[in-house]
Protein backbone atom coordinates (compact mmCIF):
# COMPACT_ATOMS: atom_id res chain seq x y z
CA UNK A 1 0.00 0.00 0.00
CA UNK A 2 1.37 2.97 -1.15
CA UNK A 3 0.40 6.31 0.81
CA UNK A 4 0.67 9.94 -0.34
CA UNK A 5 0.90 11.47 3.04
CA UNK A 6 3.01 10.06 6.28
CA UNK A 7 0.53 11.56 8.32
CA UNK A 8 -1.90 9.03 7.17
CA UNK A 9 0.42 6.17 6.99
CA UNK A 10 1.15 6.63 10.65
CA UNK A 11 -2.91 6.84 11.35
CA UNK A 12 -3.18 3.59 9.32
CA UNK A 13 -0.13 1.99 11.11
CA UNK A 14 -1.77 3.31 14.66
CA UNK A 15 -5.56 1.41 13.70
CA UNK A 16 -3.71 -1.42 12.05
CA UNK A 17 -2.05 -2.39 15.53
CA UNK A 18 -5.69 -2.87 17.07
CA UNK A 19 -6.56 -6.48 16.67
CA UNK A 20 -8.37 -7.47 13.98
CA UNK A 21 -8.02 -4.35 11.92
CA UNK A 22 -5.80 -4.75 9.08
CA UNK A 23 -4.78 -1.96 6.70
CA UNK A 24 -7.26 -1.88 4.41
CA UNK A 25 -10.30 -1.96 7.14
CA UNK A 26 -7.68 0.96 8.75
CA UNK A 27 -6.90 3.04 5.57
CA UNK A 28 -11.34 3.12 5.32
CA UNK A 29 -11.39 4.31 8.99
CA UNK A 30 -8.91 7.11 8.57
CA UNK A 31 -10.29 8.37 5.22
CA UNK A 32 -13.82 8.09 7.43
CA UNK A 33 -12.05 10.38 10.48
CA UNK A 34 -10.75 13.08 7.43
CA UNK A 35 -14.21 13.15 6.00
CA UNK A 36 -15.58 14.27 9.11
CA UNK A 37 -15.14 17.68 11.26
CA UNK A 38 -11.80 17.96 12.32
CA UNK A 39 -13.87 18.03 16.01
CA UNK A 40 -14.89 14.64 15.60
CA UNK A 41 -11.41 13.17 15.56
CA UNK A 42 -10.20 15.43 18.80
CA UNK A 43 -13.63 14.26 20.65
CA UNK A 44 -12.47 10.41 19.68
CA UNK A 45 -8.94 10.80 20.57
CA UNK A 46 -9.77 12.27 23.83
CA UNK A 47 -12.23 9.84 25.16
CA UNK A 48 -9.45 7.08 24.91
CA UNK A 49 -6.74 9.44 25.90
CA UNK A 50 -9.46 10.11 28.93
CA UNK A 51 -10.02 6.58 29.24
CA UNK A 52 -6.77 5.40 29.35
CA UNK A 53 -5.62 7.81 32.27
CA UNK A 54 -8.70 7.19 34.74
CA UNK A 55 -9.55 4.49 34.13
CA UNK A 56 -8.55 2.17 37.92
CA UNK A 57 -8.98 -0.89 39.00
CA UNK A 58 -11.92 -1.80 41.35
CA UNK A 59 -9.70 -2.49 44.58
CA UNK A 60 -11.97 -5.49 45.65
CA UNK A 61 -13.29 -7.53 42.69
CA UNK A 62 -10.61 -6.06 40.31
CA UNK A 63 -13.23 -5.04 37.89
CA UNK A 64 -12.42 -1.94 35.85
CA UNK A 65 -14.15 1.21 37.28
CA UNK A 66 -13.90 4.89 37.22
CA UNK A 67 -13.36 4.85 41.22
CA UNK A 68 -11.52 2.91 43.53
CA UNK A 69 -14.15 0.60 44.06
CA UNK A 70 -16.61 0.07 41.07
CA UNK A 71 -20.34 0.81 41.13
CA UNK A 72 -20.93 -2.86 41.89
CA UNK A 73 -19.28 -3.39 44.94
CA UNK A 74 -20.69 -0.20 45.41
CA UNK A 75 -23.86 -0.78 45.13
CA UNK A 76 -25.60 -1.30 48.81
CA UNK A 77 -28.93 -2.90 47.29
CA UNK A 78 -26.53 -6.10 45.55
CA UNK A 79 -26.82 -9.09 47.54
CA UNK A 80 -22.85 -9.21 49.46
CA UNK A 81 -23.03 -12.64 50.45
CA UNK A 82 -22.84 -13.66 47.15
CA UNK A 83 -19.73 -13.66 44.98
CA UNK A 84 -19.30 -14.56 41.32
CA UNK A 85 -15.90 -15.40 39.92
CA UNK A 86 -14.99 -14.61 36.59
CA UNK A 87 -12.48 -14.65 34.00
CA UNK A 88 -12.72 -11.23 32.41
CA UNK A 89 -14.76 -7.94 32.43
CA UNK A 90 -16.09 -9.43 28.75
CA UNK A 91 -17.76 -12.51 31.21
CA UNK A 92 -19.38 -9.92 34.03
CA UNK A 93 -20.76 -7.71 31.41
CA UNK A 94 -22.28 -10.75 29.43
CA UNK A 95 -23.88 -11.84 32.95
CA UNK A 96 -24.63 -8.58 34.07
CA UNK A 97 -26.58 -8.11 30.44
CA UNK A 98 -28.76 -10.92 31.48
CA UNK A 99 -29.89 -9.51 34.55
CA UNK A 100 -30.65 -12.59 36.36
CA UNK A 101 -28.05 -11.76 38.99
CA UNK A 102 -27.66 -9.30 41.82
CA UNK A 103 -24.55 -10.60 43.73
CA UNK A 104 -21.22 -9.47 43.66
CA UNK A 105 -17.96 -10.70 41.11
CA UNK A 106 -14.50 -11.41 41.74
CA UNK A 107 -12.41 -10.90 38.36
CA UNK A 108 -9.48 -13.61 38.45
CA UNK A 109 -7.85 -11.61 35.69
CA UNK A 110 -7.16 -15.02 33.56
CA UNK A 111 -7.63 -18.59 33.35
CA UNK A 112 -4.77 -21.15 34.17
CA UNK A 113 -3.24 -22.16 30.99
CA UNK A 114 0.17 -23.65 30.97
CA UNK A 115 0.34 -22.98 27.13
CA UNK A 116 0.65 -19.32 27.84
CA UNK A 117 2.63 -19.24 30.91
CA UNK A 118 -0.44 -18.43 33.51
CA UNK A 119 -0.26 -19.83 36.45
CA UNK A 120 -2.22 -19.53 39.59
CA UNK A 121 -0.03 -16.80 41.40
CA UNK A 122 -0.63 -14.86 37.68
CA UNK A 123 -4.82 -14.50 39.05
CA UNK A 124 -6.44 -12.80 41.58
CA UNK A 125 -6.99 -15.78 44.22
CA UNK A 126 -4.88 -14.32 47.13
CA UNK A 127 -7.37 -11.60 47.17
CA UNK A 128 -10.30 -14.08 46.85
CA UNK A 129 -9.00 -15.79 49.80
CA UNK A 130 -8.97 -13.03 51.41
CA UNK A 131 -12.80 -11.48 50.58
CA UNK A 132 -14.01 -14.63 51.76
CA UNK A 133 -11.93 -14.91 55.54
CA UNK A 134 -13.76 -11.56 55.75
CA UNK A 135 -17.29 -13.78 56.49
CA UNK A 136 -19.48 -12.23 54.97
CA UNK A 137 -19.53 -14.02 51.67
CA UNK A 138 -21.56 -17.38 51.92
CA UNK A 139 -21.42 -18.58 48.01
CA UNK A 140 -18.94 -18.51 45.80
CA UNK A 141 -20.22 -19.60 42.25
CA UNK A 142 -17.80 -20.14 39.67
CA UNK A 143 -18.96 -18.69 35.90
CA UNK A 144 -15.79 -19.91 33.78
CA UNK A 145 -16.11 -21.13 30.59
CA UNK A 146 -16.34 -24.65 30.43
CA UNK A 147 -12.86 -25.31 28.28
CA UNK A 148 -9.84 -27.50 29.20
CA UNK A 149 -8.17 -24.51 31.02
CA UNK A 150 -11.78 -23.15 32.76
CA UNK A 151 -12.11 -26.54 34.10
CA UNK A 152 -8.56 -26.68 35.53
CA UNK A 153 -8.95 -23.17 37.14
CA UNK A 154 -12.48 -24.28 38.62
CA UNK A 155 -10.61 -27.88 39.73
CA UNK A 156 -7.83 -25.36 41.54
CA UNK A 157 -10.25 -23.04 43.11
CA UNK A 158 -12.35 -25.22 44.85
CA UNK A 159 -9.41 -27.32 45.87
CA UNK A 160 -8.25 -23.78 47.54
CA UNK A 161 -11.70 -23.12 48.62
CA UNK A 162 -12.64 -26.57 50.11
CA UNK A 163 -11.60 -25.74 53.64
CA UNK A 164 -13.65 -22.23 53.94
CA UNK A 165 -16.86 -21.60 55.22
CA UNK A 166 -19.05 -21.24 51.91
CA UNK A 167 -20.64 -22.89 49.38
CA UNK A 168 -19.44 -23.77 46.13
CA UNK A 169 -21.27 -23.73 42.81
CA UNK A 170 -20.67 -23.37 39.16
CA UNK A 171 -23.01 -21.89 36.49
CA UNK A 172 -25.14 -25.16 34.73
CA UNK A 173 -23.96 -26.53 31.62
CA UNK A 174 -25.65 -28.44 28.86
CA UNK A 175 -28.04 -28.18 25.86
CA UNK A 176 -28.30 -24.74 25.21
CA UNK A 177 -32.41 -23.17 25.42
CA UNK A 178 -33.96 -22.85 22.12
CA UNK A 179 -30.95 -25.25 20.41
CA UNK A 180 -31.97 -28.17 18.25
CA UNK A 181 -30.79 -31.99 20.43
CA UNK A 182 -29.75 -32.79 16.81
CA UNK A 183 -27.32 -30.20 16.47
CA UNK A 184 -25.86 -29.75 20.00
CA UNK A 185 -22.31 -31.40 20.42
CA UNK A 186 -21.71 -35.17 21.68
CA UNK A 187 -19.54 -33.98 24.50
CA UNK A 188 -22.22 -31.47 25.91
CA UNK A 189 -25.21 -34.08 24.99
CA UNK A 190 -23.49 -36.78 26.73
CA UNK A 191 -22.43 -34.88 29.86
CA UNK A 192 -26.32 -33.75 29.81
CA UNK A 193 -27.63 -36.92 29.77
CA UNK A 194 -25.16 -38.44 32.60
CA UNK A 195 -25.86 -34.99 34.89
CA UNK A 196 -29.33 -34.95 34.41
CA UNK A 197 -31.67 -33.30 36.74
CA UNK A 198 -34.47 -33.98 38.91
CA UNK A 199 -37.80 -32.38 36.69
CA UNK A 200 -39.89 -29.89 38.59
CA UNK A 201 -43.27 -30.66 38.07
CA UNK B 1 -24.17 -4.10 26.99
CA UNK B 2 -24.19 -2.23 30.81
CA UNK B 3 -20.70 -1.37 31.14
CA UNK B 4 -18.72 -0.66 34.49
CA UNK B 5 -16.61 2.41 33.77
CA UNK B 6 -18.15 5.82 31.84
CA UNK B 7 -14.94 6.17 30.86
CA UNK B 8 -14.50 2.76 29.00
CA UNK B 9 -18.94 3.39 27.98
CA UNK B 10 -17.49 6.82 26.21
CA UNK B 11 -14.22 5.19 24.33
CA UNK B 12 -16.51 2.13 23.50
CA UNK B 13 -19.23 4.63 21.45
CA UNK B 14 -15.98 6.60 20.06
CA UNK B 15 -14.93 3.65 18.18
CA UNK B 16 -18.47 2.33 17.08
CA UNK B 17 -18.52 5.84 15.71
CA UNK B 18 -16.31 3.93 12.94
CA UNK B 19 -17.78 2.78 10.03
CA UNK B 20 -18.21 -1.13 10.34
CA UNK B 21 -16.98 -1.33 13.98
CA UNK B 22 -19.95 -2.49 16.80
CA UNK B 23 -20.46 -2.04 20.04
CA UNK B 24 -19.14 -5.90 20.54
CA UNK B 25 -15.99 -4.66 18.12
CA UNK B 26 -15.33 -1.27 19.83
CA UNK B 27 -15.57 -2.93 23.35
CA UNK B 28 -12.48 -5.70 21.95
CA UNK B 29 -10.61 -3.01 20.87
CA UNK B 30 -10.85 -0.09 23.76
CA UNK B 31 -9.98 -3.61 26.21
CA UNK B 32 -6.82 -4.07 24.28
CA UNK B 33 -5.76 -0.74 24.42
CA UNK B 34 -6.32 -1.26 28.85
CA UNK B 35 -4.08 -3.71 28.09
CA UNK B 36 -1.08 -2.19 26.62
CA UNK B 37 0.72 0.76 28.31
CA UNK B 38 -0.24 4.34 28.74
CA UNK B 39 2.07 4.92 25.78
CA UNK B 40 0.28 3.40 23.23
CA UNK B 41 -2.99 4.88 23.65
CA UNK B 42 -0.76 7.94 23.53
CA UNK B 43 1.06 7.27 20.12
CA UNK B 44 -2.39 6.00 19.01
CA UNK B 45 -4.35 9.49 19.72
CA UNK B 46 -1.38 11.52 18.79
CA UNK B 47 -1.12 10.12 15.11
CA UNK B 48 -4.90 10.42 14.66
CA UNK B 49 -4.52 14.31 15.67
CA UNK B 50 -1.68 15.13 13.36
CA UNK B 51 -3.09 13.38 10.67
CA UNK B 52 -6.08 15.19 11.26
CA UNK B 53 -4.04 18.39 11.73
CA UNK B 54 -2.11 18.14 9.46
CA UNK B 55 -3.17 17.03 6.22
CA UNK B 56 -3.92 19.26 3.08
CA UNK B 57 -5.48 18.84 -0.49
CA UNK B 58 -2.77 18.74 -3.16
CA UNK B 59 -3.91 22.55 -4.93
CA UNK B 60 -3.05 20.87 -8.55
CA UNK B 61 -5.12 16.85 -8.03
CA UNK B 62 -6.90 17.24 -5.08
CA UNK B 63 -5.05 14.16 -3.50
CA UNK B 64 -4.54 14.38 0.10
CA UNK B 65 -1.23 15.16 0.59
CA UNK B 66 1.23 16.70 4.17
CA UNK B 67 2.09 19.73 1.78
CA UNK B 68 0.37 21.97 -1.05
CA UNK B 69 1.28 19.80 -3.51
CA UNK B 70 1.17 15.92 -3.11
CA UNK B 71 4.21 14.34 -3.54
CA UNK B 72 2.93 12.34 -6.48
CA UNK B 73 2.78 16.38 -8.45
CA UNK B 74 6.01 17.30 -7.21
CA UNK B 75 7.99 14.67 -8.48
CA UNK B 76 9.78 16.01 -11.78
CA UNK B 77 10.36 12.08 -13.05
CA UNK B 78 6.55 11.43 -13.66
CA UNK B 79 5.21 12.09 -16.82
CA UNK B 80 3.63 15.42 -16.60
CA UNK B 81 1.24 15.46 -20.25
CA UNK B 82 -0.87 11.82 -18.52
CA UNK B 83 -3.45 12.47 -16.29
CA UNK B 84 -5.13 10.23 -14.64
CA UNK B 85 -8.61 11.00 -13.31
CA UNK B 86 -9.92 8.82 -10.85
CA UNK B 87 -12.68 9.34 -8.07
CA UNK B 88 -11.06 9.04 -4.99
CA UNK B 89 -7.88 8.37 -3.04
CA UNK B 90 -8.38 4.48 -2.10
CA UNK B 91 -8.83 4.31 -6.25
CA UNK B 92 -5.53 6.42 -6.80
CA UNK B 93 -3.64 3.97 -4.09
CA UNK B 94 -4.79 1.00 -6.18
CA UNK B 95 -3.58 2.08 -9.33
CA UNK B 96 -0.62 3.51 -7.38
CA UNK B 97 0.23 -0.26 -5.73
CA UNK B 98 0.14 -1.56 -9.51
CA UNK B 99 3.20 0.04 -10.37
CA UNK B 100 1.80 0.31 -14.07
CA UNK B 101 1.68 4.22 -14.17
CA UNK B 102 3.87 6.94 -14.37
CA UNK B 103 1.72 10.05 -15.13
CA UNK B 104 -0.30 12.47 -13.11
CA UNK B 105 -3.47 11.61 -11.27
CA UNK B 106 -6.39 14.53 -10.54
CA UNK B 107 -9.50 13.06 -7.96
CA UNK B 108 -12.91 13.90 -8.75
CA UNK B 109 -13.80 13.73 -5.32
CA UNK B 110 -16.42 11.61 -5.83
CA UNK B 111 -19.10 10.36 -9.03
CA UNK B 112 -22.03 12.12 -10.27
CA UNK B 113 -24.84 10.35 -8.02
CA UNK B 114 -28.20 11.72 -8.69
CA UNK B 115 -29.32 9.55 -5.85
CA UNK B 116 -26.72 10.70 -3.23
CA UNK B 117 -27.77 14.32 -4.76
CA UNK B 118 -24.14 14.64 -6.07
CA UNK B 119 -23.93 17.11 -9.10
CA UNK B 120 -20.62 17.69 -11.46
CA UNK B 121 -20.39 20.97 -9.48
CA UNK B 122 -19.62 18.91 -6.63
CA UNK B 123 -16.98 17.27 -8.19
CA UNK B 124 -13.39 18.99 -8.77
CA UNK B 125 -13.91 19.00 -13.00
CA UNK B 126 -13.19 22.98 -13.26
CA UNK B 127 -10.09 22.47 -11.64
CA UNK B 128 -9.12 19.67 -14.35
CA UNK B 129 -10.40 21.90 -17.19
CA UNK B 130 -7.98 24.55 -15.80
CA UNK B 131 -5.29 22.06 -15.94
CA UNK B 132 -5.77 20.94 -19.26
CA UNK B 133 -6.18 24.77 -20.63
CA UNK B 134 -2.57 25.18 -19.00
CA UNK B 135 -1.55 22.89 -21.96
CA UNK B 136 0.93 21.08 -20.82
CA UNK B 137 -1.43 17.54 -20.54
CA UNK B 138 -1.67 15.54 -23.74
CA UNK B 139 -3.69 12.65 -22.57
CA UNK B 140 -6.77 12.31 -19.77
CA UNK B 141 -7.01 8.60 -19.04
CA UNK B 142 -10.61 8.11 -16.86
CA UNK B 143 -10.23 5.74 -14.12
CA UNK B 144 -13.48 5.56 -12.70
CA UNK B 145 -15.45 2.33 -11.37
CA UNK B 146 -17.70 1.00 -14.64
CA UNK B 147 -21.14 1.08 -12.43
CA UNK B 148 -23.42 3.12 -13.65
CA UNK B 149 -22.82 6.76 -11.76
CA UNK B 150 -19.34 5.80 -12.82
CA UNK B 151 -20.30 5.90 -16.71
CA UNK B 152 -22.66 8.94 -16.32
CA UNK B 153 -19.69 10.50 -14.57
CA UNK B 154 -17.23 9.35 -17.61
CA UNK B 155 -20.07 10.46 -20.36
CA UNK B 156 -20.19 13.94 -18.11
CA UNK B 157 -16.51 14.59 -18.49
CA UNK B 158 -16.02 13.22 -22.32
CA UNK B 159 -18.62 15.98 -23.45
CA UNK B 160 -16.65 18.54 -20.76
CA UNK B 161 -13.14 17.50 -22.76
CA UNK B 162 -13.95 17.36 -26.34
CA UNK B 163 -13.47 20.72 -27.26
CA UNK B 164 -10.23 20.97 -25.48
CA UNK B 165 -7.12 19.55 -27.49
CA UNK B 166 -6.52 16.36 -25.23
CA UNK B 167 -6.80 12.64 -25.89
CA UNK B 168 -9.00 10.78 -24.19
CA UNK B 169 -9.31 7.18 -23.23
CA UNK B 170 -10.83 5.12 -20.45
CA UNK B 171 -9.11 2.10 -18.64
CA UNK B 172 -9.75 -1.32 -20.32
CA UNK B 173 -12.54 -3.15 -19.42
CA UNK B 174 -12.97 -7.06 -19.44
CA UNK B 175 -13.12 -10.39 -18.27
CA UNK B 176 -10.64 -10.79 -15.31
CA UNK B 177 -6.86 -11.80 -15.66
CA UNK B 178 -7.01 -15.38 -14.68
CA UNK B 179 -10.86 -15.71 -14.02
CA UNK B 180 -12.73 -18.51 -15.36
CA UNK B 181 -14.93 -17.27 -18.24
CA UNK B 182 -17.83 -19.29 -17.02
CA UNK B 183 -17.94 -17.29 -13.79
CA UNK B 184 -17.78 -13.93 -15.36
CA UNK B 185 -20.75 -12.13 -14.97
CA UNK B 186 -22.89 -11.72 -18.23
CA UNK B 187 -22.65 -7.95 -18.62
CA UNK B 188 -18.78 -8.23 -18.71
CA UNK B 189 -18.61 -10.89 -20.86
CA UNK B 190 -20.91 -9.96 -23.35
CA UNK B 191 -19.66 -6.49 -23.63
CA UNK B 192 -15.95 -8.30 -23.85
CA UNK B 193 -17.26 -10.13 -27.43
CA UNK B 194 -18.58 -7.03 -28.44
CA UNK B 195 -15.27 -4.75 -27.66
CA UNK B 196 -13.01 -7.63 -28.38
CA UNK B 197 -9.51 -6.54 -29.20
CA UNK B 198 -7.12 -7.42 -32.44
CA UNK B 199 -4.85 -9.70 -31.02
CA UNK B 200 -1.20 -9.22 -31.17
CA UNK B 201 0.98 -12.04 -31.95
Amino acid sequence: MTFSSKLIEKAVEAFATLPGIGRKTALRLVLHLLKQEKAVTEQFSTALLNMRDGIRECQTCHNLADAEICHICADTRRDRTLVCVVESIRDLMAIEDTGQYRGLYHLLGGIISPIEGIGPSDLNIESLLARIQEGEIREVIMAISPTIEGETTVYYLAKKLQDLDVTLSAIARGVSFGGDLEYADELTLGRSIVARIPYNR
